[in-house]
């Protein structure tokens, strides 16, 4: 079977793909879109793909990729959560800390050590990359540069932190969503879905939510771009079968349409 | 009058700044953060920042540094807000768009014209800076390069856009709060509020929002970098001393404190 994740090797993608698939043949994608486009396409049967930090919060662009394409594809869903402990490492060639003058790294990594980094590397330049295995690559480009990368980054360059710990926070975990080319399962305990609504329907659709006794667990919004209507994504707690999450979902078509973005 | 806003001249904040009061002097700083240390400090009597865009969203960086500073200094609050229609322009010293090879913005641009860029300029490469005045100055050094900015940073440097409208959306807005050392105003027509609740607690907030009958009219959530535990920002329709808003404070607090953000 061939899961597909955000490449290169080493990513926090590539950790997760390893973690929750062992056995199965990986494929990386250059893109978060291309990942989702992969299961669309049926080149992969599964993909990883990043949603949420737990330091960071969600992850934007994954979510607004997902969405867009289980629009044009609604056999795409969600089947499976992956949750990853992101430790963060500086790698260096330098073997003295005090020598880096730039840091390289995936932009969503450095709300993730921010406070690190001012308190011990105050002056250095933070530059942007698109991976944290590119970081590892251009790091070594640089003898006064860094990368902030993770472990499995590390070892598939068969080099060792020169900093073991640079997260902000031990928690620091972002979890991914397993997606397929499959119905959502029905006896999952958590279930992600995603609405519009108008300023003016947004307390219609949280009373729907509240008055069907369904347990939240994440809410957020995005903005459609036009004035000022939003798409919510809403966790709950609960299978997509149980009695709550039908009666939640039903509510809310009353008022907006629904599209299950999967069950986990 | 001392007003701040986001510099250096000719930024989106600088034209809010200069649409909401063009009579005061205004005083530019270099980070979202230094603008509300700015009000806390008393080095300026008010100040704007750009809390939601309508195509990109809210601005966390902006909401995190108002909260963060409320949080060390209630007197702090958003006493008025002003909308600034977003009419990105492309400026470039070539006069021949296809010379252009490197295009210079703000990052929260790329967001607004991506679709532009993707079918005008599919192969130039988008090129960071801090602001889009600092992208005009960058685009103005590299003759294959070009800025997306606004009109105003254009009137700065007087010099016209090569192609006037690049945004991908006509009703593009970007609404800022107007911060204040005093009193949040209790007649405005909206009030913004700021709470924190572990995931069990979600729906007793979305309970004592909806029982309360308030008009909620933007809701979103921010990670608290605590497993899982989120901030919400809640804006809802309605004068701080109003029953049905009054009401609904009430009923949160019971359930998780509630910091006012203000209202306008």
């Amino acid at each position: 079977m061939l899961v597909g994740y955000l490449g290169p090797l080493g990513t926090y993608s590539h950790a997760a793909a390893l973690q929750q698939y062992p056995e199965e043949e990986l494929k990386p994608y250059g893109t978060l879109e291309a990942v989702v486009e992969g299961v669309k396409n049926s080149e992969v049967e599964l993909a990883v793909l990043p949603v949420e930090n737990s330091t960071n919060g969600e992850v934007r662009a994954a979510l607004d990729a997902l969405i867009a394409e289980i629009g044009e594809c609604p056999e795409i869903k969600a089947v499976g959560e992956v949750r990853v402990r992101i430790a963060h490492q500086l790698f260096s060639r330098s073997s003295n800390v005090s020598q880096v003058e730039r840091i390289y790294s995936h932009p969503q990594v450095w709300g993730q050590a921010s406070h690190w980094l001012s308190s011990t590397l105050p002056g250095a330049k933070c530059i942007d990359c698109d991976s944290t295995s590119q970081a590892i690559e251009r790091a070594w480009e640089d003898k006064n540069g860094a990368a902030i990368a993770g472990s499995a980054a590390g070892s598939v360059y068969g080099i060792k932190p020169l900093i073991a710990n640079v997260s902000d926070r031990d928690e620091n975990t972002t979890r991914f969503l397993v997606l397929a080319k499959q119905p959502a399962p029905e006896n999952k305990q958590h279930t992600m879905v995603t609405f519009c609504a108008a300023q003016q329907d947004l307390c219609k659709t949280l009373e729907a939510l509240v008055s069907s006794g369904v347990q939240v667990t994440f809410l957020t919004s995005r903005p459609l771009g036009t004035h000022w209507t939003y798409r919510y994504i809403v966790e709950f707690a609960g299978a997509l079968a149980s009695e709550q999450v039908r009666e939640a979902l039903a509510k809310l078509n009353q008022v907006t349409p629904v599209t299950v973005i999967g069950a986990y």
